[in-house]
């Protein structure tokens, strides 16, 4: 995977920029299906996934996505490759594990549309964009669809809709979903309220690494639940015009609030954090996560232009990226154990942050 | 009291320099004494403990002590001035206490010499110095003392020795102590383990603001507990010459077992606190000690080198005053509520660590 490494170094760039990038960092869209005359996965022989992996490389082969598409065998990849590709969200933690027949293919160079195959289902067509952008990646993901549905059978029902392995996924097989970069919602002690009202919204709110992971450094991955029965048009109005507004919304009242009646207690908090970043000669993931969050706060509301003139939000959220154990490895291009990652890791944020 | 602003800004010269710095940033002897013919303070009138002090300054005054000695009447004392006093070790925080007569006799410009007057007892003689240097301390009590009893009668038994108001001070009426930095049995776990040796020796060990006061940032006060029967050479050999120096040792042994055991902990652990102190804009006085010493720490064993390559354990030392409350409002020259203090604090540390 020669392209690893270079991407290691450069960030994601689904994380720089775009629409309320001071609450939204970036938007997905992540459609399942699946194809006829194929069981679903559990099912599946090793022989049979390989034949869908045939059809969908045949597919995509003879269509305009085949310019800049890399293929991988994630059965063939290292630990550390699969490990850097999770990191950098572009297949999931099952699609990593095990050594069944299983693919990936990633649009290079920008790295914001991926297909996964077999994994919970036969596909699993994803579009990352940076900011709030859900209308663009819905349009990315359709697009995507149309292509490989002009050449491959989808399994659909026409009273269900799409159908997928997961039954919460059935119907449109439309995942929407945002990460958020809430930081004045913790230390002003509503993020709780915030996630519930997401939740009495039909909301899942998970973390930087979605299922089964913690939220962490203040990010928080908000989807929806409901495929059945609701067209992707009402599920993206919705999320876009009305559920995520209301959070960033929130969220900008808590900094305003922070920044006029508690400016003292805000600026020493990130001072801090970047105080700590700066002279740390060993880091854990959590703290450089919990850290780099507050100092990205500080560099959207200003108050770091004292301590760091020069350091923008985007180049914060990258190092979140980059700080994780994968990109290390393949920044400093050995293996290196716990300790040593901790070092590394000290010293990539030192430097970045100097 | 127009010299303390000044002193405020100077620090305390018995902090600076020294033999055995590394560890004993100071020592200090201190001579307990009653006058004949006057009862116990417990007992005596105002009229009387005026009497006391009126014998005290003309016995003073017909001495070459009285060359740069400045007399203090600490009831009429703001309490800014008695902080003030109290944070310099100048005067205990008994003698603050109070309205009844009571006076500070300090010896200008080094502040090395204090004599205070119905404290406890009807006196109290302070000999400061930096560094280990007890036999120097005990000299220059011994001194002062002789001085004293040139002209004053001392309340002294044949059988028991001097006696004083607490029976824990009768004989000698001599208590020896040096303040001692010991982060790195703090680090390695041992420092419990050293305080209960130096209680079965004898010592009390107590915190950086003598009787009543927690060790605050790994400094602790080690002095002599018994004073009766036994005569002030034995005392001074036994602290001088072979517990003080015992107890630098396990403490430089315990900095070596960091260096070459844990060198990267030990830096982080270190260079943390350069940063917090650095950059932190709200800082309480625990914060302070704990990361000055912290940094001291750092200073001695050229850990921050590459970080802060002009900064002197002495200088850190000075700080460890400075940052306390009274001196902090000296220095700002105005009134300060406790958020006030912790903002002016971190700004005070930040300029000087930068």
């Amino acid at each position: 995977m020669p392209w690893s490494a270079c991407s290691a170094r450069r960030g994601a760039c689904w994380l720089a920029g775009g629409a309320d990038a001071d609450v939204v960092v970036s938007s997905r869209v992540r459609l399942a299906r699946n194809l006829c005359g194929y069981p679903f996965l559990s099912r599946a022989t090793p022989g049979q996934r390989q034949e869908v992996i045939a059809a969908v490389r045949a597919r995509l082969a003879s269509t305009p996505l085949a310019q800049g598409l890399l293929w991988v065998d994630v059965q063939e990849l290292s630990t550390l490759d699969r490990l850097l590709l999770v990191e950098r969200h572009l297949m999931s933690k099952e699609l990593a594990k095990g050594d069944l027949p299983r693919g990936l293919a990633v649009g290079l160079p920008d790295e914001q549309m991926t297909i996964m195959v077999n994994e919970e289902d036969h596909l699993r067509v994803q579009v990352l964009r940076p900011g709030l952008a859900l209308h663009e990646a819905w349009q990315g993901a359709s697009d995507i669809d149309d292509q490989l549905e002009g050449g491959l059978d989808m399994a659909f029902s026409p009273r269900f809709g799409y159908l997928t392995a997961c039954p919460t996924n059935v119907g449109t097989g439309v995942r929407m979903s945002v990460m958020l970069h809430l930081p004045a919602l913790r230390l002003t002690g509503e993020i709780d309220k915030v996630k519930r009202a997401a939740a009495d919204m039909g909301m899942s709110v998970r973390g930087f690494y979605g299922e089964g992971s913690e939220a962490t450094g203040d990010f928080f991955q908000l989807s929806n639940q409901r495929t059945l029965g609701r067209a992707e048009q009402v599920i993206l109005r919705e999320l876009a015009s009305e559920i995520i507004p209301k959070v960033a919304e929130y969220e900008r009242a808590a900094r305003q609030a922070l920044l006029s009646r508690r400016a003292r207690f805000l600026e020493d908090t990130i001072c801090r954090a970047l105080g700590l970043l700066r002279h740390a000669r060993l880091l854990t993931p959590q703290e450089a996560m919990g850290n780099l969050s507050l100092v990205r706060l500080g560099t959207l509301l200003g108050v770091l232009g004292g301590e760091a003139p020069g350091l923008e939000p985007h180049a914060v959220t990258q190092l979140l990226v980059q700080v994780q154990q994968g990109h290390l490895q393949k920044l400093a291009d050995r293996p290196m154990d716990q300790q040593q990652r901790r070092e590394f890791r000290a010293e990539l944020v030192r430097g970045r942050l100097k």
